[in-house]
């Protein structure tokens, strides 16, 4: 397992400082405030039975079911134990000797590249640009590197890269026949997702590869569930060849198929995420001391304007923050905090208030 | 995930064959006939809150139980979702050049060799030996074998083999810097196992890896849970670099804390397995036209005398057996079967009399 310290971490930071987890609110993980949908824990009960049986290793109806919520060929799917493991698998079929990461972002594709001893280049996010990628970022695309990653929208910052720019990426990686991972694994927490998926993208771009997570939208990060989305054949069937057989646990496909099945709950989530991402923004810029990055997603980063160890303070307040300082580009001055319920956010600001101002 | 053809298929030969897949019985999959144990059920339902929240991402009490079960120091395992994702972690971790692997045997180290572009050498083991793997296997290991794999019981022969034969390949293995793991994922059913097991020799071979599957013996293959063992720490620390994060869920955390603590479905299993073996041994050898091989495990492998499609042929009496053909080493005169409850070994039997009489 990673090295990378990650959100969520609820377990070891309760045995770590003594503290009963049950009281615990964690902002650290961006997971959807809605929770899980009751039927996703129904398909668990019902399919019980079934872990005496090895899950189907074609996985015909979870692909399916993923299929028709993206709109797009059953054969143009891989599936990961969680996203983490499509990132992996990934790397693990193509061997990049170099790869270009832009920094900050999510340090699973770092992990993934440093597993086989692949080297990094870094394009880095300037605060001064508020944290966006520019067209500079071609530049950094040349023979040499294999694979660009875009975490899209980006985890910590938020910010979104609109499509003209990620198909121009794409077309200039094309140039060098490197591959450009489109991590789209907050992308349906956005309004406004269909403009800036780069699925319309594949059609024109076979070094496309979009990474989906589950996790997070629909609030099962212990279930693990992630996907791979590409029209690029060879690129799937090394993926295939580097991947383990019954990756899934049928626990993990009965609770996915049923998840994509709640579009109520789909579309209630992005209304309800938008509206309290605007409630805690609006609160969080009225603080003193700190400097807040407009959000486009389910989560917030922010600066603390003053030296505190703001995550340890906060914890004492039974509140778990994201410190971002293990991020590259970052340092301890940054946190992320995720979009939760109005009585959640609600406290954390009032916290929040009572440390800073 | 893989291309090797497996048992337990249920799903697609259903497909394949329109078939309901409710009417079959599989003998193909080598699962615990007593079942699952309904304390793993009940630890599902109880965990299904936590679904909400990620793994803990050092798997503290998962690890505790299984050390607790195999009288092992906590720090001497990794995990992996399924045997299969252990295998393939050590061969990403290791990046052999060559290995050893005897023939036949499970197919799924012959599978995480060639994810990597590793080489194989085969040692063949042969009929005329009754399967068994000989000290000439000694052979076999110099400068050139990174790893030898060693399946005891090996699958699908059900041969064991002795411990002072590991210890003799461990040190020879230790000559040439090379790692031997054997793969103890069916030594549980095994009634005398603790002479078996080499976790006895880890303290004076660090250069053994042992491999266990849950899947099997707690009849839990829709759950996938494995794990291995060894005193190498630094292979430990490369196998956790090459892993995934959060690799095991929720679900799979719980059900094996649940199922490594009943102690009375262990050594029923054990007693059952031992019964119903000899029980199914002994009305194999009545039957005509077929070779039976002497069984040391939960499943048994014979050889037809005629060519026939014995697998077709029983399909069409709702059995379903593994064909040995894609094994290297075997034909498609060879099949496995699991050993299952009395009633459904009656069936087997009558059908098999049947048709080869």
């Amino acid at each position: 397992m990673s090295k990378v310290v990650h959100g969520g971490n609820i377990d070891e930071l309760s045995r770590k400082y003594n503290l009963n987890k049950d009281n615990l609110i964690d902002f650290s993980a961006n997971i959807n405030p809605m929770g899980v949908h009751k039927n996703i824990k129904k398909a668990i009960i019902d399919g019980l039975d079934n872990i005496e049986r090895y899950p189907d290793i074609t996985y015909y109806d979870l692909k399916l079911a993923i299929s028709k919520f993206e709109i797009i060929d059953i054969n143009n799917l891989t599936l990961g134990n969680g996203a983490a493991e499509v990132i992996f698998n990934l790397v693990r079929a193509l061997k990049p000797k170099k790869v270009l990461i832009p920094a900050p972002t999510f340090g699973e594709y770092e992990e993934a590249v440093l597993s086989i001893n692949g080297n990094i280049e870094y394009y880095y996010l300037r605060e001064s640009n508020n944290w966006n990628i520019s067209e500079d970022i071609l530049k950094y695309i040349n023979n040499d590197i294999d694979i660009i990653f875009i975490c899209n929208p980006n985890n910590p910052t938020g910010n979104l890269t609109n499509k003209d720019l990620i198909e121009r990426i794409a077309e200039r990686a094309l140039k060098f026949n490197s591959i450009i991972v489109v991590d789209e694994s907050f992308l349906d927490f956005v309004e406004d997702n269909d403009d800036y998926t780069a699925v319309s993208l594949l059609n024109k771009y076979r070094n496309i590869f979009i990474i989906k997570s589950m996790t997070k939208f629909f609030a099962i990060p212990g279930i693990r569930m992630g996907y791979g989305i590409s029209k690029n054949k060879d690129l799937l069937e090394e993926i295939d060849k580097a991947c383990v057989p019954w990756n899934i646990n049928i626990m993990a496909e009965k609770a996915s198929i049923a998840a994509l099945l709640e579009e109520e709950y789909i579309k209630n989530t992005i209304d309800y995420v938008q509206s309290e991402k605007n409630f805690l923004f609006q609160e969080l810029i009225k603080i003193k001391n700190i400097k807040v990055f407009e959000p486009n997603v389910n989560f917030i980063m922010f600066k603390t304007l003053k030296e505190i160890d703001l995550k340890r303070i906060m914890l004492k307040e039974s509140i778990i923050i994201r410190s971002c300082s293990n991020y590259n580009g970052l340092n301890n001055n940054y946190y992320r905090i995720a979009v939760r319920t109005r009585k959640e956010n609600e406290k954390l600001i009032n916290s929040l208030k009572k440390i800073m101002n």
